[in-house]
């Protein structure tokens, strides 16, 4: 840990500049892949460079910063480290879609105990994958080798997206009115909210392993819990770019409970008929065998419904032929009714 | 932990949500104080949204995402959470100030292992006094509460900037010519580089506590560690905006000998002089009760100088007039001499 005076280096110290210095070369070629016409950076300056589109008359920046919550724990469970990053940047990328902007750029911070060979490549691997399927430049990002703060083999994993909407455009909810329609738009799971309790669940009170089978489906745990959120910026952007969309909710924590009256103007509720759709079994398991209340079911796990789309009811039908012809599974699932803005489940 | 018929909630999994709706509260005033006239949205929407300045021809966004590393132990270790988030908001301003950037927005990203009342409040209190103080708003950011992540009283902290300069003004180094002369900034303190380190010559080989006097110094030796990041964007701007600095690096991790090769282009080396200043008295501690090389301390440690500019000779001594009557210690630190791209400690 010393060198044979007896002095300390920054290595002995638990901090190994080169080894950062080679995980960087690891990334490096990833971070080409998300290069995109208007990215003038290249990794290793101080801050990303990336033009403002010449397309958007009055550009107006849309961003978020998110993490990946503990649903990382299952991945180190199950020491799977190449889908988190893909989850991070969908759920950023979903984030700023709901005001109708198209993603830029993302930035990504991994806080790590000791640097684990191939681990933090693995991670930036499934950031990069998620960032060209969305079109959005991987401009930067910080990963902090810090010694005691995590665990051996953990980390804590942040994103910040920027993307960019002309400013007549943003989409905010305050078209909605009382006749409106709701379209869901199905999630592929958990996506990243829930964990802390779905392990609780699965874990302590069943008993499960991360590779053992989940009751009621043919996969293990570790497959159903890691499910990669679904971005839905390609499916929706084409009825976004039409400006048909009245609202937008992304439904992550707090559920549709929380999450539907964050877009509604005042005097109206959005009631969502629970008969237009089946939850998925996941949801049906961890409620059963934690004995949930179903309310706080519905504001814990997005219940199947990944994101929210307000539309005129003229406008349903075509939009839910165009979703489900672009490979998602969508539906009308509810009404926007008079009310004072809150969620009814009926 | 569950309710009567043994069901679990989610509070029971250890995320309150009704905490973090408070936590919200407490932090949206502070949100507010930093708002810019560009500013279009209010906390709580899914995405933050910024205009882009009409007063730039060609937009150029430049990006930077970073954490505060192990600094954050000495404020655990002293209760004192007030300052890293401007550390934090300070350290991104200028990654991005050595590109010529002006702030416009900054989020930022707090993992937690449980929200204590009021710690959540004071770090987000640091980050909002060094937005302000930059000029940058504070657009959004996430709160995560990750039962079993971090330990009781602890938390990492990250945070991305944005900013913007004008396409031709970029400033990347590839002005600077042999001849040109350095310009140093004098650092606070350690910045947010080189704790681990430094905790470990402190606390472990010298057996000091955060509230001991520092050796040689009339403060804590909290108060010497947690000395905030200065942030060089008030005294350097009129510099910038004359279009006459050639590179400046941020002396972050690796210090004078990695951070300002970064800048360097082909064919010279930056030759520091190092009688131009005296190091400060807490590098010379850690140098000597850990026994640390001295090429080692230039890496780990800013060894005092927290900026380096590059001008032409004729401009220095007006620029270093102009940086101390703006309340920095600025000097002439050394020149660009003909070689291959390294520093050269002399």
């Amino acid at each position: 840990m010393s060198d044979a005076a007896g002095g300390l280096s920054y290595a002995a110290a638990g901090v190994d500049i080169d080894a950062a210095a080679r995980a960087m070369k690891g990334v490096a070629q990833l971070v080409r892949s998300t290069a995109t016409p208007d990215t003038l950076s290249e990794l290793g300056s101080f801050g990303g460079l990336y033009r403002v589109p010449r397309d958007v008359a009055s550009p107006v920046l849309v961003a978020s910063t998110d993490g990946v919550g503990t649903k990382l724990k299952v991945a180190f469970l199950a020491g799977r480290h190449g889908t988190v990053g893909e989850d991070l940047v969908n759920h950023c990328v979903n984030d700023i879609l709901v005001q109708g902007a198209r993603p830029l750029f993302f930035l990504d911070y991994v806080g790590v105990g000791r640097l684990e060979p191939g681990v933090v490549e693995e991670i930036v691997g499934g950031i990069a994958r998620g960032c060209r399927a969305n079109g959005a430049a991987l401009l930067g990002g910080e990963t902090a080798e810090m010694p005691d703060f995590y665990s051996a083999g953990e980390y804590d994993l942040a994103g910040t997206i920027v993307g960019v909407v002309e400013e007549g455009r943003v989409i905010d909810g305050s078209a909605i009115r009382a006749g409106d329609v709701i379209v869901a738009l199905a999630s592929s799971g958990l996506h990243t909210n829930g964990y802390s309790l779905a392990r609780k669940v699965l874990f302590d009170r069943m008993g499960l392993g991360v590779h053992d089978p989940f009751p009621g489906e043919d996969a293990s745990v570790a497959d159903v819990l890691l499910r990669v959120h679904r971005s839905y910026r390609q499916p929706l952007w084409p009825a976004i770019e039409r400006g048909e969309v009245r609202g937008l909710a992304h439904i992550t924590g707090g559920g549709l409970v929380d999450n539907v009256p964050r877009i509604l103007p005042e005097g109206v509720d959005a009631r969502f008929d629970l008969a237009s759709w089946t939850v998925p079994n996941v949801f049906h398991v961890l409620q059963r065998e934690g004995g949930v209340d179903e309310r706080e079911m519905f504001r814990a796990f997005n219940m199947g419904v990944g994101m929210v789309a307000v539309v005129t009811a003229e406008r349903a039908d075509a939009l839910i032929g165009e979703l489900n012809a672009a490979g998602e599974r969508a539906w009308l699932a509810g009404e926007i009714i008079p009310g004072d803005g809150k969620v009814v489940l009926a």
